[in-house]
């Protein structure tokens, strides 16, 4: 029986974690939830799951689970940084899915590390903002980081236990979003509910623009370098509409491995919570024949910019990568909130990175300086591009 | 350095493996080869290559190999099926790869692991005739079978060791041969140069008319069930005509692992040779984008009876494989001949099995006696449905 804590238990992969959690309920449980404010399905979560404890962002969304669940004093229950650490590292938890969004989730992925907690991570920012940092932490203390994240799971089953040196390239696979097809003027016009439509997996309001950008898999390319300890020439993208092959692996002969699936997120958290077993799962079987056809294609740099900023941070290393995250939160919620338009988002993203000097990610405190300047600089250039209404 | 034999080294397997060693002079050298007539290529090979020993089929090719080659008495040279297993079982050879066509390589098979050899097989015959014989040797002998055909090489690669109780379902790939998109009517009428032009692969003849009528994807379902230990309704085959992904092997949790590379037979040939390691090649890379799109199909079994009749002997069981591959062998021969119709195949084939009475596969004596059976009775019926010029 493994014991889990899930952050960010009300979003989307925390949802999906709980399910794999009850379709296995020999095997798993539920001894931690964090949450952001959605008080009413914690509360729920808490009276099914029954954890020992549960946190909130806020004082007043600790105030509405109080007063909404049945397990006031059965379940510790708080709030604030302190409490999301608390729920990482609780001492009956055996394994911490990280989905909360966001930076929030950097340092407590870091203290779960530090209590020796296996991570399972779905939170793109945690190395893309510290990647040196978590994985040096992780190699201290002999900590696995499982990717969440179906291309790089994809990319960790495809590997299962090759010899570093096997790996010649790593190939992640992006649907290309709702405007793969789309002129690069009709970009210029793109509205936050056209880019809200993903054409094949179903996700948050920040990563479905992400991935409408193709910054989401700019950020899965600094990801996939810290997880596989390989460098950006040997990290691919490649346009895949269905979304069937979640990414590949060459290896040092030329044959490329390759994992497919369903489009469920429910398989790589069971993936990572089972590892290194591999449990039966009750999820509708991939059918090549019915899918019928599947179509690969060279990302469009030139309509999608964001793709080579993330090259480009990851190469200049160090704190770039950190300012590339902090400058494209800062640009995706202006343009959620009509203030940006779509095009503009890697302009914002560009003119902040060509501000920064590069620092050695050494400390948490390091990124944490880095990002508050990106962001405050980014906001900046944002109100500059703003649209004239 | 690791030593090999090359049983059928002159024909189009045997060939690519010589191209392997060449690649690797550190790591692989020729220690023993067999071929069958092809005297003139052989003494080129001999004179290159420098084995221990060198076997032809018969004294008439042996003859002319002594004549054209420059080691007479550096090289042993021999003939005869004695000969064959002294290659194989050459106390110098490490690994023995098999690709003699038909029948001649099962006996020397047996024997290679009898003697501990490694065996890379690349002849099918064998472990369709006699799959439960060789299997048990390998298995009291801790010798490894590894698989050269591009699929079970494929299968192979997939699974990397994983547990036996992970697979869920092996999923063959087929080209789907030249007469993927023929009428059925149109299929009466194929002739064998037809037949021989494969849209991916180039192989021998034999192989190659297989191809065509779906039974060499049928030979392959009976050669999964004894690599991989499986059963016939965990083995499905799909049409793949671009022939990239080379199998693949769906998972106890639904996640599917692929093989894919380009059609290069000195990629399995190589794998064979380094398992457990893996080494450079400097093959052309598999560019997806450049393929732009890969399909799947449900194989049309109304068309292409053989893949039917193929699992049709496997759930028999016993000699019934032996059965199949007889007759099969003596229908695609007659049609090559010119005297049997392409949809005459299967019906000799079909006619064969309903006449055999399944027996278990014992001894090598059964398997002998019964393939000569199944051998005489299809040339019964294919004079019986021979085409009337």
């Amino acid at each position: 029986m493994k014991s889990l804590a899930i952050l960010g238990s009300t979003g989307s992969i925390g949802r999906s974690a709980l399910a794999v959690v009850e379709a296995h309920p020999t095997r798993l449980r539920v001894a931690a939830l964090a949450a952001g404010d959605n008080a009413a399905l914690m509360a729920e979560q808490i009276d099914r799951h029954r954890p020992a404890i549960a946190a909130m962002a806020s004082e007043a969304g600790l105030t509405r689970v109080l007063d909404a669940t049945h397990r006031r004093g059965e379940t510790t229950l708080a709030c604030g940084p302190e409490a999301l650490i608390a729920v990482a590292t609780h001492p009956s938890v055996d394994i911490v899915i990280c989905a909360s969004s966001g930076t929030a989730g950097l340092e407590a992925v870091l203290a779960a590390i530090d209590a020796g907690k296996t991570i399972a991570l779905a939170n793109k920012e945690v190395l893309v903002m510290a990647g040196a940092l978590v994985m040096d932490a992780a190699k201290r203390r002999g900590v696995a980081i499982l990717p969440v994240d179906s291309e790089h799971n994809a990319v960790h089953q495809c590997l299962h236990g090759r010899a570093h040196d096997e790996i010649r390239r790593i190939v992640l696979t992006a649907s290309g979003g709702p405007f793969r097809d789309v002129s690069a003027a009709a970009l210029d016009d793109v509205r936050p509910d056209a880019a809200l439509r993903h054409p094949t997996w179903q996700m948050g309001r920040k990563i479905t623009i992400d991935s409408a950008t193709l910054m989401n898999k700019g950020l899965e390319v600094i990801e996939a370098r810290w997880l596989f300890d390989v460098g950006a020439d040997q990290i691919d993208v490649v346009i895949h509409p269905q979304s069937i092959v979640h990414s590949m692996v060459e290896l040092r002969d030329g044959s490329v491995i390759a994992q497919l699936g369903v489009t469920d997120m429910r398989l790589p958290i069971q993936y990572a919570c089972s590892y290194p077993e591999r449990w039966d799962a009750s999820l509708p079987t991939l059918d090549l024949t019915r899918a019928g056809r599947l179509d690969f294609f060279e990302p469009a740099h030139d309509r999608f910019p964001c793709l080579g900023l993330a090259y480009r941070a990851l190469r200049a290393g160090g704190t770039m990568p950190a300012v590339l995250n902090a400058a494209n939160e800062v640009a995706v919620e202006a343009f959620l909130d009509g203030r940006l338009g779509f095009m503009a988002i890697p302009r914002v993203i560009e003119r902040t990175l060509t501000a920064h000097a590069v620092e050695s990610v050494s400390t948490l405190q390091v990124v944490r300086r880095v990002d508050t300047w990106a962001r405050d600089f980014a906001r900046l250039i944002s109100r500059e591009l703003e649209l004239t209404v």
